[in-house]
This record gives structure tokens, C-alpha cells and sequence, in this order.
């Protein structure tokens, strides 16, 4: 029997900020869709929701393709009797959240990051239209400025000198994004910046 | 007996986002100092933590007057044994959080509003200028930028057709403070912005 | 025989910016080269820049085709017996100059503008990083930021009650281009804006 | 006989830019009135100006105290029998410009520098306003960011290691501030960063 509970997809599962944000997203109440390209990103963090009690769902797909995508939502859909929100359901109920991850380069070029910087610029205007766009229709759309390394495994064994706090905790992270999620729309923040204490800025 | 409880010193109370912050920081384990000119303007808010079960302290003092700033500390550091946080003892503890209020100013100058965009800009930078410098010492020091009209009583009152959701409500920007001071240092916010969803910008 | 003078390429002549660039350049003692897709767009240019007695050369190229783009500069430099300058050629001599045109849509997204923005963003911090990169070796790399609309003649003509000083002259920007473009090393400019007085902004 | 030129007053002269601004705008026509506090600066730019055959008044005063300026504007157009520009002048005539000179520290806050950096935050944010408010009033409000050392001789024998080239030239400021003067009001720059090739940014 279909579950009535919200649905919540996470595209791009890792073990870092995507691991996160579904950990987070679960205890606030959500189904979780995991959506990766491998299988292998996706069964430690099904595991570690499933091992908490949590309604979760793991589903391959190419996010550079949209048929792919498509597919995994569908699937998602039928398994859970709800549809992960994506743009127009929300404007239909008049209601949603979507969160834009930037990074340093989303607001200076530099040397050796013309390309990255070009995206994230692109990035940074395409949130920041939305938000004027669809707004006004409840739709809440906030861009995060993440200007730091996270702590995913593969980053911390990288660099063994380099002290921890250094790095930003991706929970944490998760947990600012859920914060966003739940302000109310008299009080809505549509972009923020994430950097640890000792951050060069 | 003094308390053991730490102390938020609130400076401005009024009945708008001052005693909301009152009432947060409160709830949060904070014994309240309050502190306005007027004794008027500090009633209703002591009247409403005590209800509550909140240890709180009113005085007068004169923001403007810094020696009437400094007796109203001393009263406060006397009655509760503990002292209001300020930037020197922060920066001996490494550990303290410093919260700057901008406005719509603190992004654009505009016709007629050259003089309060002037002192915004300068604030808004001396808040960037302090992130850098403290940061590392493990004062977190954030600008919130608050684009758009409070729902303070009077301001409702005013503007009788107005849509209450058109305001941003004052308890939610005090959520929002608050969960920036409980932000871990791995992970600081230094610049958000607040408004509601009907807001132009 | 061969022309010694310097060539500049304008691409994508048209009645407005590109006809003042070349007239400008021309001025300045440059050979032109102009490249538009229709040759209806080169022969007044042409003309009149022939009238004043410089050295011009008209090609039809597709801007949005890499092949077309070489052909058109293989023409000019046979012409010419100079290469138009780009950028390999400009870090080979230590020397160039490259500017990039931006819009009211690189400073901020607005409601119906998410594509243009996103584009114009792009370009923004590609000439940033450019700037950051290759002014260090000679390459003097500017953004300017057009805001307002330009006297071609086919907007003037659709806005007849318009103050035909509310439009911004194309002659003019050509000549801030100019000099720009005569700027020596030790005194550039990365960015600047251009809008008539009446400009809102 | 009183003269029938326009006349620039240039305050706070001294070697760099100043001396710079008083040769630029006496070669483009106007008469000069030099203000310092001390007669030693204004001795050697008087007659450098002077021997080129320029119109020039020197008078001492203390920007810092009203009236003194006052005294010193009124010497001056008892002389030249035209006053300088100032900016109630400019609104009666709707025509006039004013230029205000930021640094790097109008663009971030740094460690160290949140004095200046407050000063010149603000300063950026008048002169937007001004230029919102004046412009359509035909009054040119532009703010100029000097971000790198001027070739002063003071700075220039202070560091004697250092390349020429990577100090930015005063007389090249000079004339990018007088093609800012004489843009026409259809082709405005609000604002425009100048610094040499060398300068990370």
C-alpha cells in the first residue's frame, strides 16, 4: 500500500552532502527517493536509513539524461503513491522548496577556473530568477554558498594533516538545508554562504 | 544566588524583533537582560518571559551613552553573577557570536536614501571585516540583511489592508538568529538575507 | 601589397555598435575587417567607411560555425598580409586587448530573463577570470556593461515618442571602447557600466 | 579682467593625483584652483601649470573646517569671476560632474582595515545615490576604484625594488577621469576600477 508520507528525491547520492541531506530530510518526516548513477554510491546510505527505521527507495540514473531521470522518478512514484515535488507540481500546489548548491567560484573568477566559475555564475542568476519568478507563487528558492571542503571520507583521508575542523561537517550542512526548507514564507532566505571558522575569504 | 546560566543582553527592546529575540534566546537557556530607554518599552516583554518562567532583567540605558551602556551591563553581570557576552570576553572564551541587522540599504543607495545606505554599507562591511578577523578566534559574526517590514504592532496598524503574510514575522527572523548562534564552527553562515515571499528585490 | 597597418576584426556588424567600432577603429588608424552572416549587414558599413578613405575588407562568416570563423580570418590576413588579433597571437606579442560587452542581465536575474541572465552571468566572470589570467601577460581583458538601449536605427524608429537621448549613442560607446583600448598597462579598467542619464538603475 | 573659462577647483592637492587632475583639466580649458593645506604643495604644481601657460589660483585651507573651504571657493571666484562647480550650481545649471576616488577597500573588508574599509563602503554607496538621484538632473556622479599604489615619488622611492609598471600612472588617471567629464549624457559610466596589469585582484 502506497505510503502518504511526502516524498523527498535526492539526486546524486554520494557519501557526503547527498548522504546528508537524505539522513535529514528522513527524520524530518520525508520518504526518500536515492537516485545515482551507481549502485554502489547508493546501498551504505539505503542501509544506514533503512537500519533507522526510514521509508527509502534507491534508483540508478543519468542526470545527464532525461529520459533516465524520468524513469527513476516514475519508479519512485509508483513505489511510494506520491510524487517527489519538482517544479510544476509545486507551482500547482502553490508550495516547495528547491535548493541551488554554488561554491566559491560562484562569486569570483580566478586563475584556472574559468569553466567552473562560468556554470556557477550561471547557476547563481538562474536561482535568483526563480526566486523573483516563482515566489510570489510559494515557491521557496534558495542558492548555497558552500566556500570550503566538505568532510567526505575521500577528502579527510586525502589530507591526514589537515585538522578536521577545517573541513565543513556535511550533517551540518543538512541541517541548515532543512532549516531553509521549513522557514515560513513571511520569512523566506534566498542565499547564504556555509564556510568553516578558519576559512580564508 | 547567582545564576549559572549564561546571559544575552538584549539591546532596543521593543515589541518587535527585540522581544522576539527575548523570547528565543530564553527559550534557548539564556538568562535575559533587557535593555531599552524607556521603561515602557521593557514591561510587557519582562512581564511575558516571567510568565513563562524566564529569568529576566530589565534596566534603562541609552545606547548613545556609553557609560549608561556600561552601568546597565554591570547591573545585569551583578543580579545573574555571570556576564553579558561582548566582544572582549568572547575573544578570550574563542567562542562567541555577534549578530549585525542590515536592510534593503545594506544592498543598493537609492533616491532619498543616501544617508541610511551610507551607514548600512559601512555596517555591512564592518561585519565582513570582523568575520575575517575573529573568525578564526571562533567569533561568528553574521550580517542579516532584512528586506522588507517587520510585523511589529504598529506597523500592522498602519497599513490595514495589507496582507498579514506580506510582513515578515518577527518570531521567525528570531528562530532564524537562533539557529545561526547554534551553528558548529565548522559549518558558519556570515551573510543571509530575509524577506518575504511577496517581496519585490 | 601588403597593408602594415594593425587589423581589428568586428564580428557581427550590424547598423548599430558594430558599424561605430569600426568607424572608431578605422579612425584610429586600423585596417577592418568586418564579419556579419548576411552581406546585406557589411555593404553600407563598407561604404562608408571607404568614403572616409580606410581600408576595409567585408566577409560573411557564421559566428556560430568555428570553420566559417577561420575562413573569414584566413580572407582578412591574406588581405591584409596582418593577422586580426586573437587571443594565441595576442599572448605570443605580450599584447592585446579583448572586450566583452554585458548587458543590464550581468547584474542581476529578473522574472522572464533567466536565459539571457544566465548567459550574460557567464560572460561576466569568463572576462574575470580572463582579466585574472592573462593581464599579467599584456592582455588588457574588460567588461562593459551596456544598460539601456542602443540608437540603431530600428529601435529609434519602433519608440517614435522616445527622447532620442534616452537612447545610448553607439559613436560613443565606441569611442569609451577606444579607449579602453588605449589604456596603458600600468592604469586599466576590468569593468565598467554605460547608461544614459535617465537610465533608472 | 575676470577670465571667462570654466573653472575646476581641485582640493587636497599634493604630487600624485592631484597635480595630475590640475594639468589635465588646465589642458582641456579650464582655469585652476588649486586648494591644500599647506602652501609647500601647491607651490611646485602652480608653477608647472603655470609655465605651460595655464590660468591658476592657489589658496590654503583646511577641508575639514566649512567655512575655511567656503573662504577658499569665494578667493576663487573672486578671481576668476566664475565660480567652481559645486554640486547646488550643477542642479541650477542641470549639468556637472562629480567624481568621487574609491580603493580596494570599497570592493571587500579585510583584517586590519575595517576603518577604511567603512569610509569607503560608504562612500560608494553616496555616490550611487547621487547618481540616482542627480542624474536626471544631468549631474555625472561616477565613482572611480584606484585599486594598486599610485606612482607618487614618495611611493615610488619607498619601494625601490619595484617595477614602474606595476604602479598605476596619475596622469593616465588624470585623463581616464576627463574622459569621464566629457562623456555626453546619453553614455554615462557610473563606476569604473583602474589598476595595473600586475595587480592580483
Amino acid at each position: 500500500m502506497a505510503s502518504k508520507k511526502l516524498v523527498a528525491a535526492v539526486v546524486g547520492v554520494g557519501p557526503g552532502l547527498g548522504a546528508s541531506l537524505a539522513k535529514r530530510f528522513a527524520a524530518g518526516g520525508y520518504s526518500i527517493g536515492l537516485i545515482a548513477r551507481k549502485e554502489s554510491s547508493l546501498q551504505s546510505v539505503q542501509r544506514e536509513l533503512e537500519q533507522n527505521g526510514h521509508t527509502v527507495l534507491s534508483v540508478t540514473a543519468d542526470a545527464g539524461d532525461v529520459s533516465s531521470v524520468k524513469n527513476a522518478f516514475d519508479t519512485i512514484r509508483k513505489k511510494f503513491g506520491n510524487e517527489p515535488e519538482v517544479l510544476p507540481s509545486m507551482i500547482k500546489n502553490g508550495k516547495g522548496t528547491i535548493l541551488f548548491t554554488g561554491a566559491t567560484a560562484s562569486l569570483r573568477g580566478s586563475v584556472g577556473f574559468a569553466g567552473i566559475a562560468t556554470s556557477k555564475f550561471a547557476l547563481r542568476v538562474l536561482a535568483q530568477s526563480m526566486a523573483r519568478e516563482f515566489g510570489p507563487q510559494g515557491i521557496h528558492v534558495t542558492h548555497i554558498i558552500i566556500d570550503g571542503q566538505i568532510n567526505t571520507p575521500s577528502q579527510v583521508q586525502r589530507q591526514p594533516g589537515k585538522d578536521i575542523n577545517s573541513f565543513i561537517n556535511s550533517d551540518t550542512i543538512a541541517e541548515t538545508y532543512w532549516q531553509l526548507h521549513i522557514q515560513p514564507r513571511t520569512t523566506w532566505t534566498h542565499e547564504l554562504d556555509i564556510r568553516p571558522s578558519v576559512e580564508k575569504f
